[in-house]
């Protein structure tokens, strides 16, 4: 096993209401949802992409700090 | 498998409006949709170029981070 | 397969009227057209270099993000 | 056994109330709680990423200094 | 093959009449014309170095964006 | 054995009062303390991650200088 | 045939008359031309230094952009 | 022997009073002082992490230069 | 071959009169003039260091750019 | 032998008094004195970090120029 | 044979008066004049650290550009 | 013979009077002057850390111009 994918970018989401989710998409040529986790309000998510997970959908009002700026998701 | 792939740069879109569909398009000679992905107002979706997707269209109104800036997509 | 071809540079192009055409030009000793991709108003394409794709050109108004800055392309 | 792996990125977390608990996640096809961490008022831990753990989980209230900036968890 | 070619620098072209000629030059003993792309006002060009290409020529009234900053081409 | 080891990044910790407890937890599938290091009140303790050690936990009041920031342990 | 060549540095260079001349001079132990590219009043050329040419002349008027600045060739 | 090893960080101690005590801790899995260094007021110690330091530990009166910022040991 | 040697540094010379002498100076054990170019008034050199050009050596007036600034050779 | 230790990184030590000492000392297990070098005032000493040295120890009143700042050392 | 060796930092050098003096100085146990340039009043000589060449002395009045800044030679 | 060792880094040293002198110490277990130069007012010296110097010590009234600052030897 390589420890290169430790190196993987990472995003930082804060939860901003209960019941967010956050669906792991999986690498390759069948894009599916592999992992859900969720979050109640307050509550912080560290995530990387790795070698499974290649996209985020984030459902939910929530603060995401990612590496090109910070977005908020949810209904305002 | 080699893990140099999960560091492929990543975009982060919002969902302005309900509706919004990403495609996923393949790498190579051909240049397919392999992937579609649904989002409704408020939801995020944050994805890597990886083996298979070299390039992505958004439709419908978002607000797009990339390394270079932000769009948005959509009709004003 | 090698992954590294997941880090080639990307343009962002946000279409500005209906019809806009993007084409995909083949790298190597024929520069052809390989790609044909139609995009319209408000909708936005996201497009890595890749082992195929070495040019790209554009037509009709658009916006343009690129490594070395913003262009508009179309008639004004 | 590589050292590459001590090069993980890493978080600081500060907890600022009793009973703080962080979660590691485990990288792979199965995302699991490997390991729980309990914090009270005013302990720090400092996490990196590793061969094992690809996300970290924050439940109360503390403060997060992240390569892309500082958040606070839990409610205000 | 190998991928390190999809990293080639590029430059990005926009017409600002009719009728620009973009000239590939082949890299090595002999520097010749080996492309010829054909602009109307207002299309944009991206444009990498490749294995066949090392330099570029451009004809007619044109924004050039570089590495190095941006010129106009053309008699003003 | 490999010397990119010694590349390791650490974190310089103050005790601002007696009895601080810093402990090294364990890197891979099992996290546990394997050294408890304890400060005294003016004493610095500067720590590397380590083939062993991938995380830190500080209990008592102390400045701790990471990478990306400095915060303070303890309760005010 | 590798392709670290396509990442040799580039200049661009603006044709400010009529009857530019650039020499490409050939590499290695006998610096000759190798190659002479005419520009007419407004054409811009992009040339990079390839396994054949490690040296460039301008004669006429021009502008040039390369790494350390811009130069403007020519009698005033 | 391998000479990456130079390259190891290093911190610079500065004693403010006698009787500094500068100990060097063990890498590996048992974290044990295997070196320990006296300064004087005044004397100035320059310090690598090495295949046998991943830690060292600062009693007495001293300012610290590190990569992440300047700390002063001791009770004020 | 290799192409590394594409990356060689260079410098810009403008001659700012007529007659204005470049001469390239070998690499090793011996350095001897290897190359001499003639400039008149206008004319710009771009010149990379080679495998065979260790030294240049600049007569006449010119404007000189190099990495580390911009300097003006011949008596004003 | 490798050159790749002649890359270490270097202080600067200015003597402000006669008679001060640098120490080198010993990296590995055993950190001992290896060599001694005794400065009159205004002499610098300019000094890598090598195979054979991973501490120095400065007595005596010097002005200290390191990666991370300068630093005066001996007594006011 | 390498060309890692093109890629050798350089200095700058312009002679303020005739008769300047530069000197390289043979790399390794023998540290002896291999070359001797002379230079006059408004010559400027670009120099590079070669295989053979790893110091340069210079006597008479000159300009030197170098990494760290300009210093000029001779009496004032 | 590598040619890594051409990239060793360099201080530049100019004496502010006659008989200034630089030596060079050697890299390794025993730490030797190796060589000695005698400059006198206004000269300068380039000079490199090599396979064979390590440490570099110089008496007499100079300016020296290193990685991480400007210092003055002599004394004043």
């Amino acid at each position: 096993m390589e420890y290169k994918q430790i190196n993987g970018d990472y995003v930082t989401i804060k939860a901003l209401e209960n019941g967010v989710t956050i669906f792991g998409l999986t690498r390759g040529r069948d894009t599916k949802f592999h992992h859900t986790e969720k979050l109640d309000k307050g509550e912080v998510l560290i995530l990387q992409f790795t070698e499974i997970t290649s996209a985020m959908k984030i459902r939910g009002k929530t603060q995401i700090l990612t590496r090109y700026g910070t977005v908020e998701s949810g209904n305002d």
